[in-house]
């Protein structure tokens, strides 16, 4: 009795025997998972999986993964809790659904994006084709030089272009 | 004994009672969600929640969504199944990393999208400015007028560009 006594005062039983209402020894396999405090996490977690699964799902996985795995299944629990119809494969449904229409999004998004950069770039190739067909000394009506309010000019579209055109020789 | 000889002849017991070798009544929660050929379904459902608490589960839920809610459990025990340490939360963990990563895919696409248009709609903008400083007989060189490859004209930018300042005054 002294000796139980004194383990007693040393250790407390851990969330999962308080809510059992049984010793904790030792070699409890729950108390590293669901430390005295942790009763609400043990309760919600028995509740929805019991505990003789959950020691069970324990035994089946190698030590080092067995605080993640309660951490997944407390998660779980809960989710169970809150949707009681549906629980985690409701967040799932969902959350594929939302991928689906992202990844719709992300294609519209895309094909936009190349149809307005092919608009563009067949607006600049007709301007730099225009800029060359100019006489040299037409400086008044040169596409070359542009002044105003807008700080890009044709010259850097044809530039860029000239560039691109003759990496393909280079 | 005729009696219960009689039932079972004409009742299957539930996949439910099967494995729990009990003897399947009328009143069985399980049997309506578990007939005799889903012995699968049932055993997957009864090792990850076990079968007390799958009744009770279905007994806290209106009716008419409890088979939503066996299906669920089913789905989510299937995913234990195959996965011991993360179950249904590794994946709406993927999910919700997945959903992550294609949020800042279409922020890149929109703000890509956002700098092509701009700097297309700039240089439709520095072309129908110049497009109107030309004389009215410059037909030689008059953006209005291109020939060659390209199907679309500058003329085209400018009426649509005119449109729009229109359509402000309108």
């Amino acid at each position: 009795m002294e000796a139980n006594n004194t383990t007693s005062s040393l250790h407390s039983p851990c969330a999962a025997c308080k809510i059992l209402r049984r010793r904790c020894s030792d070699k409890c396999a729950l108390a590293p998972y669901f430390p005295p405090t942790e009763i609400l996490k043990f309760s919600v977690a028995h509740r929805v999986f019991g505990a003789s699964n959950i020691i069970k799902f324990l035994q089946e996985i190698p030590e080092s993964q067995r605080a993640d795995a309660v951490s997944s299944l407390v998660y779980e629990a809960n989710t169970r809790l809150r949707d009681p119809v549906y629980g985690s494969a409701g967040i799932i449904f969902q959350l594929q659904k939302q991928v689906s229409e992202m990844q719709s999004q992300l294609a519209r998004a895309k094909a936009e994006l190349a149809a307005v950069q092919a608009q563009h770039e067949n607006l600049a190739a007709i301007v730099c084709m225009k800029a060359w067909s100019l006489p040299n000394d037409s400086e008044e009506y040169s596409p070359y030089i542009f002044q105003g309010d807008h700080s890009s000019s044709v010259n850097d579209y044809c530039q860029a272009s000239n560039m691109w055109e003759d990496s393909l020789w280079t």
